[in-house]
């Protein structure tokens, strides 16, 4: 069993290797190699692992990534929302050429490898009815959303001709995000917990009854795994999956982070309103109805307070 | 004012071409100018008119016709749905990539041309609630609904960024479509009624209790014309839009033809199963509800005899 991880420098990407290292099978099947690719070289610790530098927007990259052979493709490059939407070529390019490439190279392969693809809720755009409904249509209003919701189209068709088999999974925001504050708009769902816990003062641009979806990387990788071994016979050819999120207000994290770390650290939490950045989240999606992916076996997490917990065990070595 | 439509070879092109000719004016202003292009050359009778041969997926097509500089650009060009299943990569080629290069040119003009593009509701497949709201997310069971899916995704973000200012329209079947029976599983709806007026045989290979929207070429030219005119302003960000159809079973059909032209006509229609057609219209869609277009100001047939009615006068000089 060969694995092949894109985008695996990132967040998601080195947390995913790092449990298919640690279950050492896939599918049943021992894991014989991982390939990690991305634009800069991924941490390659383990004895299976290999990094591979490549762009696979590149002529030529996504067929010699192929040509290892894969079984599994987790198909995790992309360039994100705020980038796409600031540099729109780059983003057709890498987004949409890209995953087309990758999976072109994989049509003329032998065999049919599993393809989980990273989709996003960003190929949602508001108004929404609440919840949204699992077969409500995708209007983004990002180029980010999309080029995701092409690449979805495509895996779809690509599985539905035995080019591929795929899976595409639509994640929500992924909070708590370890590393540093970054300008992407969502930032501060992460922020207002992990700055504080280490002991930072967070800033709040947002209404405290803002509600939005939630999942941990710990919940992100459970679903790639379950994509990865799942029968795909149950999707029949709606192969585009929303995962199952937290849905909680901004103040129900905030309750969360006191009732998990104590109410002192909720006081580093500055209120600081950005009507740039709550225009932006008033278009996103707050809650959805994901009960097709909870059929076919996806778990989200339990609680606000578990992501939080996660986020303490995973990322701070549990202190 | 210069308009250019691309597919104008075809029978839905000849007859806009046609519809403009006689309207001379287009967004209160005199049509100058009707550029046609089409693979092979298009039928140029009027003054007004120039026929360009040209293949929109070769690299530059796009460009040389953009530079003419259309302010509107009626996009009907595409390989129709079992062309698009039959040669996958054909179908990519020219459905997405000449779409694509075609939004790119524009993108690249002065000005920000208003762009009517031909989707169809293939983009939509079974199961299906009866009916589909407008809000129901596309899930095409073809190649080629899947890439007039992704045209109008991108339709919408080149909208939603200024690149052009675009409005999708779905069409639903187009029947009474004159001409010979073609190899399309869609063919007997049409057949069914054109046959038998021209005093010839029809075969139904599907039960008289199929239900299914449809639209006469007249409604489809008139969809195309308020496209072109609407105020995209009341689109905002959604610019796909389903055309409103006459939905009925072919037992209604048969019934308007009886109604029509007299109950003789209607003993040239010969039952003869054909499951393998009868399968694939399983999964077409039945209804629609297509309040949006209608509050937009699309006006479908007033009923299948209007429809049959359309077809005499249009394409049987009345007789």
């Amino acid at each position: 069993m060969r694995v092949l991880i894109t985008g695996a420098a990132g967040m998601i990407g080195r947390k995913l290797t790092q449990r298919l290292v640690e279950r050492g099978r896939l599918l049943d099947e021992r894991i014989d190699a991982v390939d990690l690719v991305d634009v800069v070289e991924a941490p390659a610790d383990a004895a299976v692992c290999t990094a591979h530098t490549a762009d696979l927007s590149r002529p030529g990259a996504a067929e010699a990534l192929v040509s290892l052979r894969p079984d599994v493709v987790f198909h995790l490059a992309g360039v994100v929302s705020g980038e796409a939407e600031a540099d729109f070529d780059k983003g057709m390019r890498v987004n949409v050429d890209g995953t087309r490439q990758l999976f072109d190279a994989l049509r003329f392969a032998p065999g049919t490898a599993r393809v989980v693809f990273t989709s996003s809720i960003a190929v949602f755009g508001a108004p929404f009815p609440d919840p949204i409904p699992d077969d409500f249509h995708p209007t983004p209003l990002t180029s980010y959303g999309t080029q995701k919701l092409i690449a979805e189209a495509l895996l779809a068709d690509y599985s539905r001709r035995g080019f591929l088999d795929g899976v595409g999974i639509r994640l929500p925001t992924i909070s708590v995000r370890p590393g540093s504050p970054n300008a992407a708009a969502s930032s501060f769902f992460s922020g207002i917990i992990r700055e504080p816990l280490a002991g930072r003062e967070a800033h709040l641009p947002v209404s405290r009854d803002v509600r939005h979806p939630h999942a941990s990387p710990r919940a992100a990788v459970r679903f790639l795994v379950h994509a990865a071994e799942m029968d795909t016979a149950r999707l029949g050819p709606r192969r585009n999956l929303t995962m199952p999120g937290v849905s909680v207000t901004v103040r129900e994290q905030i309750e969360a982070l006191g009732r998990v770390a104590g109410a002192a650290v909720t006081d580093l939490i500055r209120e600081e309103a950005d009507p740039a950045v709550a225009g932006i989240v008033a278009g996103w999606p707050q809650r959805f109805d994901t009960s097709r992916a909870a059929s076919l076996g996806f778990e989200a997490d339990r609680s606000y307070d578990d992501i939080i917990r996660a986020h303490i065990d995973d990322d701070l070595g549990s202190r």
